[in-house]
């Protein structure tokens, strides 16, 4: 099996300068339509609409198209007809064309499935494309086998081979009743060895896991990997099947969906890696940044409402820096855990309540190792300040319990208002529990001084 | 499809303690293996063990023990002769039963290893046990249906009918030559496009994707979402087949290293979920909490030899939480570019040098955006502090390049040496780049002042 690797594409920039389409079209015409993907993802756009014109076969192109990332597929898509984007979409499995044609401006949509010639391929593209993408019936194709249960083995396996023409592998065999409802599934297994049963309702596995149409993404998810599942079908609203969800498009989800949290965690706002654009990097980066410069400066006046006391007493800043990032810490440990435990099905929203007590508890525990530690050593280091060092103490175990609970409502309100509760993690957690985390302490310290003045 | 919900759970609860078994048994009869495993993950370890052993047959037994937590699984096993837990693993899958055998502490393993009737299953367990946890022969199972490249369809049918008996469920059909070197596969498509042919080796589809045992988890998830795989053969050094990896176990790889590595990047030190208990939780998050205040405590130190000058010029105290943030959420944010693309493959140690290079790009377009806001603010809101406005914003410039650079060198050093980069996200990068942040300031500000004398 070859693979890409930075020679591979340091081959083709040259075969492409050169324009040697022989040397080029040998050295593709091995690859799998991803590694070519793979391959065209690295060039610019010239050579790369040069060298997909060099792929000769029209079915490997489409794949192709589907492997590229989005980024690049648009720029390339961008230089071809409707007509031509209609071909390839004939030869795309239904899912795959609807994605792609989602990926199109709205008023060149219709242009294009007019140019489907397959008016079955077609007429399934227009239903798929009322589903909401972030649904079952967003992410399944209609390419499936499915056979009658009052079938034979024998004429099941004449069926299945009359619909497999179609089709780029069997996952399952799907048996429905005469009303097109789903009765059960026919692992390959059973296939082979009951070769002769008379009904396949017989042998079936009934009551198969199935989704709706309208069951969210993450949940689908969440059934593929609880049940190990490599395909599943989805039925309407009266259990009819309509389609069918591979296991490689959950995966493909799951990876995007983990990715989008970690980059929200880590204050990165649109979806970017390592590869894009410098522009496109600066684009989703500077918005965060721009954030914490804001709640840096609330930070600064606060500040100045407290310089006097800070004239008075400079010790009181030194603790500054502690306070802030302490708070911030505990805040995005909270909300990662509720992120999390939303995202793998561990957490839901009617056991909040429980969850908010929980971490109350781990807050105080956290909260006393904290400020007792940093009470001593405030009081070791800085003997005659008992006032600063009480505020400072004080302030922690404020700041940790409060830095907790709310890292841990403001996921689960998102959740609740149906935003993605990611937001919360990272920087947003960070950059409030910092400001409170300092309101606390100035609050504090004035508190403290007014009791105990200092023996300085 | 019955699923799990509260009321499941109570209901199961009440059961226990009226020990009607009777019912018990009823409801849990219909569930599927993960199902019951869920119902047992929520009961406390003295219910569980009851409803584990009112499940009737065997092999459920032995799936539900697959399918429940590893921390839920060892207390069950606790209690467990060795002899029983042999007969549970003659049951289950190869990779499944190493994965179990892994979980026990050394000195039962062989005791458990004793008990397993069937020798060839034992045999390829003590086989799959010589493999390095994070590689392909770690992952892989031996169950798989091999035939002979020189065999007829036909054969090959009744080859698979025999082998399929040991089988969960067939992927796909591998083809050996007589040396059991790897030569192709047979998608099951062809078997029901192709009943008749005379040797399969003319309609397989040769030189598969294929892994070698010792290749890295990481890579073997990389290219089923890369290839859209439902199974992988794995091949040893001199290419004969010797097993199997499957999608569920790549896929719950892949949600377990996403999971890991944003726990990481919130600060949670080992692997831990909303519903574990909260000793586990403090015990996950405090390590990383306390690092934070040791970072807080430098903090205070650095601005302990500042004092005077604080006390001369308290306006300086007021942008010190604004510049160790900004330190730290670049340095975030780069880090987390990084590790994401070293995850999922977009970035390359090879290509090292090329992704600082642009960092720095981004890390300049950043920072002159934010220390030009910066600076206006300062001289807006202090109008007479020139040398502190000028500090802080030269300060902020050299904090976002240098966290920049760093975020990105550590993780990729990291993965050099590898160890996990992961854990240079988050905290540690935080703090580090809090506290360096710090002494530029203290630095850039004792400059300034030495240039510029404050007229105040």
């Amino acid at each position: 099996m070859k693979e890409i690797n930075d020679e591979s594409i340091e081959l083709i920039e040259r075969l492409a300068e050169e324009h040697d389409d022989h040397a080029a079209r040998r050295e593709i015409r091995e690859l799998h339509p991803a590694d070519i993907a793979e391959l065209l993802d690295r060039l610019n756009i010239k050579e790369a609409e040069w060298l997909f014109n060099l792929i000769d076969d029209r079915e490997k192109k489409a794949d192709v198209l589907v492997e590229l990332d989005e980024e690049d597929r648009r720029k390339l898509l961008e230089h071809m007809e409707p007509e031509q984007i209609g071909h390839f979409i004939d030869l795309l499995d239904t899912d795959d064309a609807v994605d792609l044609i989602q990926e199109l401006d709205e008023e060149d949509r219709d242009e294009v499935i007019r140019h489907i010639d397959d008016m079955e391929q077609a007429g399934d593209i227009v239903d798929l494309l009322q589903y909401d993408e972030d649904t079952a019936g967003g992410l399944m194709g209609t390419e499936m086998i499915e056979v009658n249960e009052n079938m034979s083995m024998p004429e099941c396996i004449k069926e299945m081979r009359r619909q497999a023409e179609d089709l780029d592998d069997i996952y399952y065999v799907y048996v429905v009743d005469d009303d097109q409802r789903l009765k059960g599934i026919l692992p390959l297994k059973k296939m082979v060895t009951h070769p002769s049963v008379s009904k396949i309702k017989h042998v079936m596995e009934s009551d198969p896991v199935s989704v709706r149409t309208d069951t969210p993404i993450e949940d689908v998810a969440i059934d593929f990997e609880k049940y190990d599942l490599v395909a599943m079908p989805v039925v309407d609203s009266i259990g009819r099947l309509v389609g069918q969800i591979t296991v490689d498009d959950v995966m493909d989800e799951v990876r995007e969906q983990s990715e989008r949290d970690y980059q929200l965690a880590s204050g990165i706002s649109s979806d970017i890696d390592a590869a894009d654009s410098i522009f496109a990097q600066t684009k989703a980066r500077l918005p965060w940044l721009l954030i914490g410069i804001i709640g840096g400066l609330i930070n600064s006046v606060i500040l100045t409402g407290f310089e006097a006391k800070i004239a008075a007493v400079t010790v009181l800043a030194i603790f500054i820096p502690l306070i802030g990032g302490t708070g911030g810490n505990v805040g995005v440990q909270a909300s990662a855990i509720v992120v999390q435990g939303l995202a793998n099905g561990k957490l839901e929203l009617k056991n909040a309540g429980r969850q908010i007590g929980r971490e109350v508890i781990v807050a105080l525990l956290n909260a006393i190792v904290i400020s007792t530690t940093v009470l001593i050593y405030v009081l070791l280091t800085q003997p005659r300040s008992y006032a600063v060092a009480l505020a400072v103490a004080a302030s922690l175990f404020c700041v940790v319990i409060f830095a907790t609970v709310f890292g841990t409502l403001v996921p689960l309100t998102l959740e609740r208002l149906k935003i993605n509760p990611a937001l919360a993690t990272g920087p947003f957690i960070q950059i409030t529990n910092d400001v409170v985390g300092l309101l606390i302490y100035v609050g504090m310290a004035t508190w403290m001084l007014s009791l105990i003045p200092m023996n300085q």
